[in-house]
């Protein structure tokens, strides 16, 4: 994506071309209320929503695809999920993408939205389902003998949970949901902390030759002992050319190994078969690059340098970055990772360990009271990690749960909190063996394996099941 | 029910004896959230609930049985559902019973709680169904490799559509709802604002003789007669007895007209086959012996003596009122009327209207805006009519919802807003001709008409096939 674009972006034009796509829609707002679930204040403010119905024809049944916007700008969301471009014309729908609040340009207190816990504190995905849900009512409310036009819910990650809530949380909105990679199970006491980081760890193993995850592992030591003395860290600030030079040793062992732990989570995720510039412009297979790189049992500056020369396959394939931010992994691509950081902070608590036996990373065990602490200094909140268990479920999906499709690429480091198996024939879930992040919700590419390609199809499939069936279902009193 | 039994309710015992029937319980509390949906504040309070575990063998697999706290003291509820006590042994049940938030003696601003809307404002149905989830999953959590216990909910009239609604909302922690003349469907658009003083209407119809709603239908006329001069309003006195004197016109035409207004619906609502106290101690078929009293054509000051007499039906059947008090119609009960008058006025928007040609009534449109601004006068918000509709659905029940049981007396005016039919096999419908409200949830009676005992056994075919579809699924992954 280039600079340019992501000007067009910002002014906020209401027609967008996109790489060789063109995915174009009119940017709307609407008044939500701030809190949708008390009567303590009627504050509204202005949600951000993508539309294009130009492929509606004439017909009140025509559904309408809607996208769970989740943490991050909604236009990054609309350029990436072609899918849902593909699919609308075949199935003349409107194409709707909804924002999360507090991501994007949808700020319910301006620029106060970040005071914590005032104000941030309606952060919430409860809150934000029921935006959605008030916008789905809104544009399309029933009559008094018809049912409103049925709606299918597509989300990806985060996206994805909210896209499975909302279906299960708001089934008389929403006939049926495509939820990508929705690591709903990926709570406390449901899926073991450990998980995440051995599927990632594997795929670097797999992803070109053993050496990768041999020189990563000796990475984290090496990195330390550069981290002790003022010479070491001036080696590490000249090899890296770190935007801010790092200056004492928890710089290192703290700021760049969290950096370093999210970039190859990140590279994991968008490991696409075909060059993508999702969270940040990268080459088809950036894992395999970036381990081409580390291809060789390096130690010492060697290793430095050629750890260097793989880091810039993620934040400078397209040579423009002139420093290595590592402030945020997610550096001006569209994703708010500071709202993020807050709901991990309170109900998106996602427990995640490393031994350093079973996964590539420094020993790390999960501590829920520390994490907890760590909150509480920041945001002056503490988490309640059972909260997305009680409100949405996740150990166990009732059978009155219908019309979801779980699926995962099982090369997904989140597909471990993923829901793999069903005992519900309403369930679907889908596997796809090739698969990174959310693929299946990307446009169909000329380099995307079978499985892609068929996890779509079946996709297709249930999506008019559903609709046959809301259509059937046309009058239920 | 005794003065002196409320005051052994008001004290708390934890063991409780009811008339011929032994409803004993421990009473407890448990700390939830104030707001279960943002982190604007940590606040918690005390929610009060009944339980009683007697009846549980050595089986984690004994369902619970759980009463939706609607607006009163869950006391007055668990008195109240006979039914639960006696199915409970048959099943070797828990009971429980959930007190709602602001009712009774779970007060989350102890005596500031009624400020509004800063603390009145969290008196929302949500906040209580997210309580009631709260408890549900503290007091029956999952582990490791099984399911919690099953709960069935339960509920009447409020309490019915919550029950309904936990059961829609939180599909994994109810397996069932039983939700008695639950008017889901009394909302904006939905229903027709007529429709309950029609069923009002046509219950005094066939009380006793058709005279009895020509009188009602002349008391109003007579009445403003009476309201527009100094000696009019000095006869009413007299003739009423009010505990606080009428001195204008619209204490007549507005305050008195609402209470009778109130009375007749809630002698309709209680019109049981035996004496009961369940708004108001009254006798057997109180509506017949209310209109026994108005059984010939009275005019002028004959009409004030017999009306009168027949109101002491329900203020005064135990002969200990000294005074009329108006301002109430739930005096004494343990019913949270200003509570409930908040929620009427946010979420709980049920649009109610009379023409004085299908019902006995003076005619009074349904007006939306006069509504909405009387209630922001009051409470300092307008209500939000959708919301109901926009949460929990309503206008159409999507496929996807099961194991709830509707079940309406059609004696009852609540059940014109009930769900009375159903598409989908797993809703089920259960209609009590001869039943007013909710009286399937009440104790057997000798004297329950055979419609009200056959809805009982549905009722428990119904959990039976619940509790064996929820073993059955023990472990969905």
């Amino acid at each position: 994506m280039t600079a340019t674009l992501w000007v067009v972006l910002i002014l906020g034009l209401s027609t967008i071309r996109y790489g060789a796509a063109s995915y174009e829609y009119q940017i709307k707002t609407i008044d939500v209320p701030i809190d949708h679930f008390t009567f303590t204040s009627e504050a509204t403010f202005k949600l951000r929503y993508l539309i294009n119905e130009t492929y509606v024809q004439n017909d009140t049944n025509s559904p309408i695809l809607f996208y769970a916007g989740n943490e991050g700008d909604i236009e990054l969301f609309a350029q990436n999920t072609g899918f849902m471009w593909e699919l609308a014309p075949k199935l003349k729908a409107t194409l709707l993408f909804v924002e999360h609040r507090f991501y994007g340009h949808s700020m319910p207190f301006a620029n106060a939205s970040f005071e914590s816990p005032k104000n941030l504190g309606y952060l919430t995905s409860e809150q934000a389902l029921a935006d959605f849900a008030f916008v789905l009512r809104t544009l399309n409310p029933p009559s008094d003998t018809k049912r409103s036009r049925p709606v299918i819910a597509f989300g990806g990650s985060y996206g994805g949970m909210l896209a499975a809530w909302i279906r299960i949380k708001y089934p008389h909105l929403v006939a049926g949901a495509i939820a990508a990679s929705a690591p709903i199970r990926q709570f406390q006491g449901v899926t073991q902390c450990g998980i995440f980081n051995q599927i990632l760890t594997s795929v670097y193993q797999v992803a070109y030759n053993e050496e990768c995850t041999h020189n990563i592992r000796r990475s984290w030591s090496t990195l330390q002992n550069y981290s002790t003395s003022a010479d070491g860290l001036r080696v590490l600030n000249e090899k890296f050319k770190f935007c801010t030079n790092l200056t004492k040793a928890t710089d290192v062992t703290e700021t760049f190994f969290d950096y370093l732990t999210d970039v190859y989570g990140n590279l994991a995720m968008i490991n696409y078969p075909y060059a993508s510039s999702f969270l940040a412009p990268v080459p088809a297979y950036p894992v395999r690059e970036f381990c081409g790189r580390l291809d060789k049992n390096y130690t010492g500056t060697e290793l430095l340098d050629h750890l260097q020369s793989a880091l810039s396959i993620y934040y400078n394939f397209d040579g423009k970055a002139t420093c290595l931010n590592i402030n945020s992994s997610y550096d001006g691509s569209g994703i708010g990772d500071s709202g993020w950081d807050f709901q991990a902070c309170t109900e998106m608590v996602m427990p995640m360990c490393a031994d350093g036996v079973h996964d590539m990373f420094p020993a790390q065990p999960w501590n829920l009271q520390s994490y907890s602490d760590k909150c509480f200094k920041k945001y002056g909140v503490h988490p309640r990690p059972a909260n997305a268990l009680v409100n949405y479920g996740g150990e166990f999906l009732d059978a009155s749960i219908t019309n979801i499709v779980f699926s995962n690429g099982l090369l997904d480091p989140w597909s471990g909190g993923g829901v793999l198996r069903s005992s519900n024939d309403n369930i679907k879930i889908v596997l796809i063996p090739e698969g990174a992040h959310h693929i299946d919700l990307r446009a169909s590419n000329a380099n995307d394996p079978g499985s892609v390609t068929r996890a779509r199809a079946v996709h297709v499939q249930n999506i008019q099941k559903w609709l046959a069936e809301y259509r059937k279902q046309h009058k239920v009193y």
